[in-house]
């Protein structure tokens, strides 16, 4: 009966990857049918916008999903990115933990190298078929086209096609091609959401989404100018775990401490380095491979107590406040739109940049919580708003002062779309799938400083909206008299009628609520929205 | 500025599964310094279980921390265990994705081959420090001694020290000694109570646990059976994905489609596999490295429309009652225990087994939420209870005909502890982490029987109670005025005032009650609270 630890060795194996994702897929998103269909396009749009900000080339990205049976559908997805060369196309799409963004400090969406891949791997899964794989590197080279499953026992590529083929539409771009379960569905959490907000926070992306339904979209971008591009930087000091530092120095080409520590991390020079050294009681000429784990920590320790200074910050690529204005005004019916790009701040050694966006007015409903959309490095987040940073930022500052009605510690209530976008190279997820931001004290105070920003201006255009609708109330309520006060002026003082009452409207300076109006109008600077309060402004009269 | 494909390719590359864990430590339950310390010590703890049913031994495991510093802390995990021969332990504890239970199904705690190595992994990266592992696999065996760090870059062991050591304080077990970055915290989802409700829930388990203030708790097992072993199973056709089957064809040594079927899944005899053949209009004879993919699909969709029997319900290893009401009595001080073990359910082609216990009055709050035990494959959850199914089963039936206070659609109100148990080859959580079980409808209804079985238990008990405390109300009441009563009438008849008193004593038939409380204490079979119950009874006098 009583097994021995020879008998249980005997069932002791090494596990594939592939393998464990396959049976571990809510892990990346693939936990339901709907999920999954959003995950996978995610993957693909991701992927194509990054590479094509790497290749400094404005996105546009073809989406399709073809419905194919009750719970089957095929998705496609096309961009104008650099294109894949042939050898890499198996492995970016065939292996899982492939890739390039892993070992880089940058603002960038993927990171893993386990996205798309994970799609491929879900495809196969659910319906057993390969991916179609296209890609072309530039004009004269000519297109591959691959069919791709994994093989989960080894994760490696199974090529079940390699071709080559003609597709002259484009000079170099990427398209795939793939069958799995799915389920669509509108509304909060859908791919069409996802799409729409991606468009709103990539003012240089151009999508064309054709859904289900066949209805396409196009979500045309607002700029010209690809953003600012995000610099790789090395790890700030003050940013790395013992057991990391242990690993960098076993694996330094430096043959000293100081040059280790200046050469490995960002903003330490020699002076700092020699600092370091002193506050570790340690020789800055020890060469690195003689350290010890006990010496590492005491440098570890050393770095801590060293004062040194901000990483560089231009590894971060912000929107900017204008095109947060422009995209929101694009895709959201409001009347009054601003927005706030805070400075960068540092955390843990991380450089950190919050941005918002407010769009008030309009068709929004004026009796409902506001709407948020939330954004991490330029990826919308449509899960567990409720375990978010932003969500809990927005519901703990105070908005009566602004301008909207609030239950104490819930978001407010008002015609509001809030945008919140962090950026950074290191985006604290509450979890696997990066739903939520964590709750980090530092985190959250710096959004409720954007927020606040926002929120004056938010406040300022309110009050003058007040303020003009009284002075236009009044002015209206005098105008109507005008006619029986010229009249009875006339009689008194045996002018023209037509005179006075010219007179009359002179004094009531309709000209200064129309120039107010207007001001308000170019506060916003949106023609239509202006157009409308003045056609407002024409029907009170 | 613009990138090629060919610079771009020049970055992409293999990620180690160590590297990702390490960057995404979350995923495995290592958030945060106070989790981390959890889940590195509920590892330990599963795997020993594991190893101690599957050898046959009765476990016995030593749970020891010692706090280093503010932030450190060294765990030291004993069991009694089979062992692990010299040459596994490396990769055991040293690699990741290395296991023996990842490929069977069957009732096991650890599933993924991924838990020790990661805490390892965890321990090295914030510590810098390796784990120390002794492991014996016999009397007559030498105990080997391994000092390990996991090479994150290989995912294979880097070994430090392998040494042979002198043990002679056990025949068998394993000892793992690691330092890691922790928090240590009383309450909710700490280590004392995951310990307290794994002792619940294992009770042919003894667990010796010394806290960091060196308190040290015994809980010691109330059975000298070890569960019923859990058998493998092999898979049921219905719970096979179409990828899952396409890729078992491929790697099947069966000649024919028949064999297949009868060789690789439970319950498919020659006619069931017949049958399944004929709905997807395949011959039986034809050999599975022929079936394409659409003749793949046909034999998925032939599957689901053929009626085949449940699948065998001895891959599980339920409580029962008896050992369920005997643990909630040793660790909960209550008056009242009651316990439900439901019959096997499938779903999906997988066996699920409810068990629910119940600890009634005592010395828990009476005006408080009640208490929820969770528990999956005998390992408690201790997190997110919001979000898991035994939540919703208890918030979604009404508790006030069994006598509990409830408002509508939330936990019920008063001195009471549920216990949940699910067993399956294959729980559905909710996500990475083994936290909450999902909000499947099926499982949520079976739960739902489980509760009111339990239920209707505890209200015959709080009726009882409430009867026989009534009777003894009133009793107490006649008795108090039988010295008056005794006296007048004495005065009436002229009879001995003594007997008349003796009389009337027996007329309130008080030991009829005290057998009402008898039997009630029998009913809960619980010597102590008896007494107590009687002492109450007492005072009331």
């Amino acid at each position: 009966m009583q097994k021995t630890a020879e008998e249980l060795a005997k069932k002791q194996r090494e596990i594939s990857i592939a393998e464990f994702f396959e049976k571990n897929r809510h892990l990346l998103g693939f936990d339901n049918p709907r999920k999954s269909l959003l995950t996978a396009v995610k993957e693909g749009v991701d992927n194509a916008l990054d590479a094509c900000e790497e290749a400094r080339i404005l996105p546009e990205i073809n989406i399709e999903i073809i419905q194919l049976e009750e719970t089957r559908f095929r998705l496609i997805m096309e961009d104008n990115g650099p294109g894949i060369i042939r050898k890499q196309i198996p492995k970016i799409f065939a292996k899982l933990l492939y890739g390039s963004k892993f070992h880089k400090l940058s603002q960038t969406r993927g990171q893993q190298g386990i996205g798309i891949s994970a799609a491929v791997l879900y495809a196969q899964l659910t319906t057993g078929k390969p991916a179609t794989i296209m890609s072309k590197t530039g004009n004269k080279q000519p297109a591959h086209q691959f069919k791709l499953k994994i093989n989960t026992q080894t994760n490696e590529p199974d090529i079940m096609e390699d071709i080559e083929i003609k597709w002259d539409e484009k000079d170099h771009g990427t398209r795939i091609e793939m069958d799995l379960e799915g389920a669509y569905m509108k509304g909060r959490q859908s791919v069409d959401e996802y799409l729409k907000e991606t468009a709103i926070i990539n003012p240089h992306a151009t999508i064309i989404y054709t859904n289900p339904e066949a209805q396409q979209t196009l979500f045309s971008r607002v700029t010209q100018e690809l953003p600012q591009e995000a610099k790789e930087i090395q790890p700030h000091p003050y940013g790395v775990e013992l057991g990391r530092l242990i690993k960098m120095m076993e694996m330094t080409e430096a043959r000293s401490l100081q040059q280790f520590l200046c050469s490995e991390f960002s903003r330490v020079g020699p002076g700092t380095a020699k600092e370091i050294c002193e506050n570790a009681k340690l020789l800055p000429t020890m060469k690195p491979e003689n350290i010890t784990r006990d010496m590492a920590e005491a440098l570890y320790k050393g770095i801590q107590a060293t004062k040194i200074m901000a990483p560089p910050t231009d590894c971060l690529s912000p929107i900017g406040h204008d095109l947060i204005e422009k995209s929101l005004k694009k895709e959201i019916n409001a009347e009054f739109y601003c927005a706030v790009s805070r400075p960068v701040f540092v955390y843990r050694g991380n450089p950190f940049q919050i941005e918002v966006g407010i769009a008030y007015g309009g068709d929004q409903p004026k009796d409902q919580l506001v709407t948020l959309l939330r954004f991490a490095n330029r990826v919308p987040l449509l899960y567990q708003p409720g375990a978010c940073a932003f969500t809990k930022s927005i519901s703990s500052t105070s908005w009566k002062p602004y301008g909207l009605q609030q239950s104490q510690g819930s978001l407010p209530v008002g015609p509001v779309t809030f945008l919140l976008h962090i950026a950074s190279v290191w985006v604290p997820f509450t979890s696997e799938s990066k739903e939520a931001v964590t709750h980090y004290p530092e985190i959250i105070k710096d959004i409720k400083l954007a927020l606040q920003e926002a929120g004056r201006k938010l406040q300022s255009y309110v009050n003058k909206k007040g303020r003009v609708q009284g002075q236009l109330e009044r002015a209206n309520l005098f105008e109507r008299y005008i006619p029986e006060v010229a009249d009875a002026l006339a009689r008194l003082t045996g002018e023209d009628k037509e005179k006075l009452t010219q007179k009359l409207q002179d004094m009531i300076k309709k000209e200064d609520i129309q120039r107010a109006i207007h001001q308000m109008s170019s506060l916003k600077g949106d023609v239509e929205a202006e157009t409308k309060l003045a056609e407002r402004a024409e029907d009170e009269d």
